[in-house]
Order: structure tokens, then sequence, then C-alpha cells
């Protein structure tokens, strides 16, 4: 198994990225090659740092790099030697299984799709993104990658979630749900109403309609939405923890009492909320696509790139691609 | 000034409701006039527990109670003498000022549309949620009465958040955001993108788009989306603090020093999160109606019944209503 690292995505790239890929590879035994993409000075220079000999990694080079901030499209077509055009050659020419990138979402997320391809049956290729919750995790999907979708997407969205579910997070026969403002499956908007009598009928364990509250609580395994829903449910998802530092902070400043109070409070806040850090979460793969790209948060940190590289060898492991495209066409069969 | 009070809506009505609704008038030192409306023989029994002579209240009967599971549009066919209903049409005959009720929100929102009717200009009416943020408080409109919004829609709940945000939020030229998933006017879905050269010339103080992480942090005093993502967003955000507590149980579960440890913490945690709570928040108004119907919390404390009796005669003061219908027909005039 090779799995490709994006040396040069994320802001503290390519430091934390590289070491973080190393720290994987170690975990594992040496399992797997790593297969680092990027500016072949600078990735030495980080090995280098790093104790690697007789680690099972290789440099593949690239000269440019697509930078946080660029507009995607352009940025795909000015920078042909970037590290995630090139990434996502070697995955297309299969000569890695899995290609991950903390670098700038929406170039990888074209880059995946157009060079890669859509799978068999998949009309629009879905983020997953892993939520914790009081019971464990759930999978968001849409979480970004399409806005104004349509029904069928929607079902498309339940096949390759319920398949990242069992496979990945180990729930056998995950329970679906759609993300509406009510139970009822009268309610929602016209996309949501539409989507439900498709899912009730798709051999999908859907359990009908979940609310927003019924995100954290567990309610489903598999949570189905458009991604411009899905996205900002996400981002706020993120500002959450960010928020309660603020707040402690903000309580605390300027008081030595209080500061050494909240000092105490947050390490055991840490441990109580664990989970609920995306870095434990193993990043959001883009599927659909015939491949396994898995996208990174810009600022991830060191255990968060070892998480994803570690979910990007299971990925291929267990063939995703390949049970997404064998699911997906069975449904469709049925629905004809 | 003359508040009316739906006595039997809410998880705990009418116990928690009418020692709320006395709690306001006390602390208002008797200001206005509170008009308890449901069951008289329930309402009385209530008002014997508290010490209420002297207080400027009075009852007006209504034999039926919509019950929080039922249908709304059923429920208010059939139970043409409940609170929600009798309350409406004090409201529109203008023998109240405001009308309060924690009751089933779905029939609240229909009663209210119906019976008091749309302002001149406006075509939607729009629930706005004030949530709490890092510099203090955002107004979220529509957190949920519209799905499938149009443009022109997300343009008529910027004014009206803008008036809110001003006369009661008071901020001075509140700024106005439209919910989406990038920075840029390109981002989004079709709603958005074609909202956002609306809002850009509409003479709102519109600083562009905002995204999910950005509600938390403040960056716009109202924000604007379709009430399908706002009512997502709302729900999601009021499991917040319930998801809190469910891990700190969980971590200190079956350890006694843990709870211990946990109960010290949980008393902090309460004053950091204070404004995270909806409870003081003084409910969700139901704007765009001609008259001051504010929506409450299914399970609203009497702290929560108290301050939206407060808000409900602050907005009923500053004449919300008629400022809307000002700005919205000016706004128009503008855009022909």
């Amino acid at each position: 198994m090779r799995i490709a690292l994006d040396a040069m995505g994320g802001d503290e790239a390519p430091l934390k990225i590289v070491e973080g890929g190393v720290q994987a590879l170690r975990e594992s035994g040496n399992r797997f090659e790593l297969v680092l993409v990027g500016r072949k000075d600078a990735i030495e220079k980080e090995l280098s740092r790093l104790s690697v000999p007789g680690l099972n990694l290789s440099i593949v080079h690239a000269s440019e790099v697509i930078e946080m901030h660029e507009t995607p499209n352009t940025a795909l077509k000015q920078k042909r030697d970037s590290s995630i055009v090139v990434g996502s050659n070697l995955h297309k020419e299969k000569k890695v299984d899995a290609f991950v990138s903390a670098g700038n979402t929406g170039a990888f997320m074209a880059a995946s799709t157009l060079i890669l391809g859509r799978l068999k049956g998949v009309g629009r290729p879905a983020v997953g993104t892993p939520l914790p919750t009081v019971k464990g995790t759930c999978f968001l999907i849409d979480s970004g990658a399409n806005s104004d979708s349509r029904p069928q997407h929607l079902l498309e969205f339940g096949v390759m979630g319920s398949i990242y579910a069992r496979e990945i997070l180990r729930k056998e026969n995950p329970t679906v749900g759609l993300l509406n403002i009510g139970e009822e499956s009268s309610k929602g908007n016209e996309l949501a109403q539409a989507a439900y009598p498709l899912l009730e009928k798709s051999g999908l364990n859907f359990i009908g309609n979940v609310e927003g509250r019924d995100i954290f609580a567990g309610k489903a395994d598999v949570i189905l939405c458009d991604g411009f829903v899905g996205n900002i449910v996400l981002k706020f998802a993120e500002s959450i923890l960010p928020t309660l530092k603020n707040r402690f902070m903000s309580y605390a400043s300027g008081n030595p009492l209080k500061l050494v109070w909240a000092g105490l409070m947050s390490r055991t806040l840490k441990k109580v909320l664990k989970g609920f850090s995306y870095e434990v979460q193993g990043g959001a793969p883009l599927l659909g696509v015939d491949g396994i790209p898995i996208i990174g948060h810009g600022s991830s940190s060191v255990l968060a790139v070892k998480n994803m590289v570690l979910r990007a060898e299971e990925m291929a492991n267990r063939n995703i691609s390949r049970l997404i495209e064998n699911s997906i066409t069975q449904i469709e069969t049925k629905a004809e």
C-alpha cells in the first residue's frame, strides 16, 4: 500500500505535515509506503530533523505550491507542478492508493474530481466528515462539495456514507438520517421532501429525518444533507472549542486566581472533549471519485496528519471506492 | 402597554409560565399589564401560590390547549378556543400589544401569520433568534419560518433583522452578513449568489458573506439565511450545552472524586457560558407580521419566560412593527 501526503499543504507545512506522516508510518510499524509530495529540498530538510532511516518513505518532487488563499481553478491551471496536481496525477496513475492534503481545500477537491474522475453511477462526489457525538462518531455527508444538490444526490450520499460508517466507523447496518427541520416526512424544503421517499425505498437503514439537535446526540450514524447546509454546520461545529476557549480566557483574564482555576479546568475539559477535536477524526474523505483523497483541516497538527494518513491506509485497505461503485450500481438497478 | 402570555404553552405550563410572567411584571415595577391567556381555574391556582395583590394582571379565559405534539394546521382549525388562537385574536384586535408563547411553535407561527397578517411590503415573515457570540449577541434570521426562500426574502430578513439589532440589541448601524460557505461573492448556492448583489445595493450595512465559524465569533450583528439552514443551525447550537453536560457526566460517572471535581467545574462553566443559555436571550420574535409574537423554547424556565415578557414589552415600546413597515417600503421604492 502506498499513501501519498501533500507535504506542502497546511498552515504549518512542511514542518508538521512531514512529522505527522512519519509518525503514522512509525506507528503502523512501516506497514505501508509513505510518498511525500512537494519540494524535495524542503522535505529533506524536515526529514533530516526526524530520525527516519529504515522507514518506508519516498519523495516525489513538485516544484510549486498552491497557497491557501488562491482561487482553486486558476491555481490548478497555472500550477501544473504543484504538490496537489502532482499528487493527484500519481493517484490517477495508481502509483499511490490514497492522497492526503491539508492544503487549499477547493483546489484539492477540484483536482481530485477532475483528475481522478467520478466512479461509475455517482452523479456528485461528496465530502464526508466524521463528527463526534455523545455515543461516538457520526458521518456528515455532504459537508461541502456541492450546493443545490438534487434528491438523487442525497441518495448517493446515503450509499457512500453508509459504506464509510460500516467499513471505517465499524457500525453494523449504520442508521441513516436526513438532516431536516422536523420529524415528519412532509417537513423541510423541496429537496428534503423529495429525497425522503427515495431514501425510504433505498434499502439503506433509513430512520427518517433528524434535526440539528440530533447530530451531537448521535441519533443517526450517517447524516445526509446538501453541501451548503453541511458546510455551515461543520464550520459552526469547528468553532465550538475555540469559542469555549475564548470564553474561559475572558472569564479568567486579569485575575490570577481565576487563571489558575481556568488552567486546572482546561486540562479536564480537554479530556472530557477529547473526541470533539477534529485532530482525532481522521480527516474528511471525498467519496465518489476513483481514488481516496482525504481533506485535512488547514491548521492540521502533527496528530491530525498522523490520523489522516492512518485513515487513508485503512480506507485503501478496505477498498472503499470499489465498494461504493458496486453499491451505487445496485441501488440504481433497484430504482429503475 | 398590555402584554399577553400564553399560560398554557410550554412543557411546564402553567406553573413556570405564570411565575415567569409575574416575575417580569414585578421586575418592571408594574409598568405594563400582563394578560394571562388560558384556563382560568388553572391560572388562578398558580396565582394563588404566588403573592400577586396589587399586580397589574388579568386573565382571558381559553378553554382549550394545543399540545406540543399536535399538527399545527389541524390543531388551529379544531381548537378555536385554544390559548394560542384566543391570544392571537386579542393581539389582532389590538387589545394587547404583544403575545408570548412557549407552546407549539408551528401552531403559534401559523396563528400569528394567519390572524395578524403580514405587514405591508413583507413577502415572508421570519423568525429571528438572538444568539450568543464572543462579542455579545447576534441575530439569526430566518431561524425557521420559511424553507426555499427567494433572494428578495433574504433582503427583507436583512431589513427586519437590522431593525431588531438596532432597537433591541442596541447596535448602532448593525452589520449584516449573509450566511454562506465562503467569503467571495461568487460562493454558495443559487439563493446566496442571487441575494448577494441585492444586499450590496440595499443600503443596509452589508459586510458580505459570513461562514459557520463566524457566528459565535460575532463577525456580523445580523446573520441572514433561509429558514431551513437557520433552523438546523439553531437547533444544533441549542444542543451544545446539553452535550457538554452529557460529556461531563460521562467523564465523572462512577468516580466520586471526579464527580466532586465536575461539580465544582460546572459552577464555573455556568458562569463562563451564561450568555449561551437561551433563557437569557428573550425569545425569538416572528418579524414581519402586524404585531409582536414572541416564540419561546418548549422547555422555557421561569427565567426564560420573564425575559421574554420583558423583551415583548420593549419591542412594543419601540414600535418594531411600524419601523419594519416603513423601512421595507423605503427599500422597495429604492429597488424599483
